[in-house]
């Protein structure tokens, strides 16, 4: 048997191939401006599913700024989970989103889902979205190595936290060093929420790799009610920050509404949050360790 | 379609038929001595897997109260998940758990397996416990409806909280109202923890029920290096307690050693959490509401 | 590595571990009566989920019967999976089975769940069923040890196939080796049927075990209309026999109407069987072979 | 409630919205040449995982033409799961494919996983494989609405039925309706085989829509021993034909060798089947009907 990182945890050979962590103290920062998403901020990315217009995108923009978001997200071109839902408003909606930033100086990002849209997404966006449908789309994984931009890659549906680091790996291989992590749930029996926070894979993933682990808390809740709790607990397990949906008006969301939080409960989230970002990380003692070999 | 608990989850109407939380503000506390589970006190019931030894069993009772537990855990009959595995000291274990009872005044908690043994548990225990494995054992639940006890009622390895509250009213019909929810991780396709803590169903259990829900992180983690992240987590979304493994030596532990904490790293993990106990209750606004009907 | 069985399957280590194969062309055969469970015979079993009353489970006992079954199902105790449903009729339903029995020479299989019910029931019945949700409930495997009466063991709801075994290994080092496996489907999430059938573990379990493996179409489909399709499957892939819901008016059966048949239903479904039971066995080459060792 | 298919299946309004079948007795055929998928041939695809060489291919195309197969599968663009495995031999690949094709006259099948493959592909095979993972690759499946060819769709790794549908739909959408659905198991919890073979989705396709259904029995059970167990019960529950993977030496595949038949083993299974696909369709009474309507 290989040895394993930190003899603990049971399915980490292909990391130790790469041998990423070994001897290494460095952890991946991604950078944008004065922002370090893996360095010591906690980095909030806020704003609605869709880019639906102007107006919503823009009072989003200012409202989720003003309660301390450093990142605006908010999708252009959308997944069809139907051939019957809304599908985005394209490099209008792209469009949109660079004057947002223009106007708050937050960083934008969005989702990319085909390889032919790439190159223009890269113009107008700082970090490019994966979604959970695309971890697997390796054609487009390969082409988003040489984009230029940093990239959020999200958890699959069903994937296994090996099979999201090895996606990872295919991302670096094909020349993307520049990743973030995000957990976002998975799909299991249980239908009181959309999908079930995987809040263990947040040390997990601190401990076997040295990319920023993030956290989605809205699609793993599904009704906004439970959000903030959900971004606690991200706080206490020590994710890097977070990707929550505000929505001006949620009832009205062209799409995840349920999820979404209006301007108020998006400030109130972030307050709730402070006193958990306020606790000294060297408080957070005894944390997941990286140990080489060792028995199981 | 009928109203649903606050317009959010999709999956109560169950809950919602007995009415339990309808004009209620009144919560569920069992009450052990000056205990309250349920009630303000953050309570951590910790202790072996089995109770092995009495030399074993007193010094981890004494380690445990003496870094705050309030409940002492040790399985005096164990489930045999194979036919070579360790069976534990039956009525000799529970004859141990008094003994450290006596000496350190922790109350206890021990797993019952079979409606056979309810009564002669039922004479040492203060809380009986049924596992994963039994919670859909209905001839159980029935036995342990007179039992006089409380009952800590750990979901099922991929049961549904709408099941699982489901197994709670049967015992509650059978005339016992004194329960405890365990959230202790389900079953899911990942390999790198033992199972999934669904950390979500914190909030969505105190939401559309009236009893306490308490986290098991030894059990969700399988790995002792991730136990102290989940259990804060566990405090931030507001759970009522937590319950641990703790082993005198746990590369000797006879089951569940690799999950199972030390002494120094179960005070590590208790000291961790202070700040996070302190933050005050009414800091975490925005928590679930209960709101009866509303649209989905 | 551990030598494997026949070097394909993954998990059996524990099989080889008691080494019931090696060496062992005899495969167990449960008679009763005239009828061999596991030998030439394909042995269905057919019946009512619950005995309602005596008229309605004599004329299903007659038309099984006539149609060709040899064993007639129905439950005299019934799993309370929600506290407001059907829990079956005790004793008296006992009382029905035996009726029937004397009138059609029909052996009887009705479920147990409780320890207690243990004596009573095998007074009574030939075959003691052991539900999905009770794979688990080792004390109750325990009692069954020494009951007297062959045992079908229905597989867990998200029981793997080593675990399955397992819980049978557990019956039969507790005194009963006349065990027949039951395979009724998984939870997956798929939701257009009631659970996944594991057609794959027939052949499996022929092949790393010694035991009779039999279907529960009905309960794998949960919609009659494809139960005759997942019939002639089990016979396609070598199961020894079947175990279906029957009712004379499924639409007002007090559980399970959706997936049962009717008495026309059930006689075509035994004569659409026909010709696939005619096919040689000798046709059926090709069949997983045991071979000790071998590469991976 | 909104009526439903059959009033049996309870998840598929989305199938109802678009109406294909009411009133459409009319099935879906795909025809290549003299071979129609859904009509009344059952058609056998067969051939390497990857094409590795042109020996290799060729023999097999040799080897399953005299066996009975119609059409040739292997792989030229081979999806990565992890960044060290084989990534196929691409437009080389598919020039061995066509030399296939004019010495035995079988129609060639490949998989295309990258938009920008789409149009070389597209030149030299008769049917489009979209894999596993792309099954909800939206910007593929828009690509390959106007490729001109048929497109073989593999069911998501953990998709419903409907979301498998769904996808379906939206090719169809995007203009292209010759689709055959192909069932290759499901992840489940289960180890002992690859996949968990999902038999019931055939008799589900086939009367919830019109497109033809065939099963790969090769990738469900990732080991050959149960293959044709399994290709068997596709036959029995009315699957319009297999996919089914065959290697010159198993033992030497660059990919998925465990899975793979060899030629003797791939004509002792053509063989097997003869006699299940003798059995007259009329015989097969009893099969799922389609019934607008009708209650729960």
């Amino acid at each position: 048997m290989n040895p394993k990182w930190n003899g603990q945890f049971s399915c980490f050979d292909l990391v130790a191939r790469t041998g990423d962590r070994i001897g290494q103290p460095v952890h991946t920062v991604v950078s944008l401006g004065d922002v370090g998403i893996g360095a010591d901020d906690f980095v909030v990315m806020a704003g609605p599913c869709a880019v639906e217009s102007e107006r919503q995108l823009l009072s989003t923009a200012e409202a989720v700024a003003e309660a301390g978001a450093r990142i605006l997200r908010g999708g252009a071109y959308k997944p069809r989970s139907s051939p019957y839902s809304f599908q985005g408003l394209g490099v209008e909606g792209l469009k949109i989103l660079r004057k947002a930033r223009e106007q708050t100086g937050l960083a934008i990002i969005t989702e990319v889902m085909s390889e032919e849209d790439v190159e223009v997404i890269a113009e107008y966006a700082d970090i490019m979205q994966v979604g959970t449908r695309s971890m697997e789309n390796y054609a487009l994984l390969e082409v988003l190595g040489s984009c230029g931009r940093p990239v959020l890659l999200k958890r699959g549906m069903t994937s296994t936290l090996e099979e999201f680091l090895c996606a990872a790996q295919i991302l670096a291989m094909a020349g993307n060093p520049q990743i973030i992590l995000c957990e976002r749930g998975i799909r299991t029996f249980e239908t009181a929420t959309r999908n079930t926070l995987d809040i263990a894979a947040v040390p997990v993933l601190k401990t076997v790799s040295h990319l920023p682990v993030i956290v989605d808390p809205s699609h793993a809740a599904g009704v906004r009610s439970i959000v903030p709790a959900l971004a606690r607990a991200a706080v206490a397990v020590g994710a890097d920050g977070l990707l929550i949906e505000v929505h001006p008006c949620p009832e009205k969301a062209l799409s995840d509404g349920n999820q979404s939080l209006n301007f108020t409960e998006f400030r109130d989230l972030m307050d709730d949050l402070q006193p958990y970002l306020a606790i000294p990380q060297e408080k957070r003692e005894f944390r997941p360790r990286l140990v080489v070999g060792g028995a199981d």
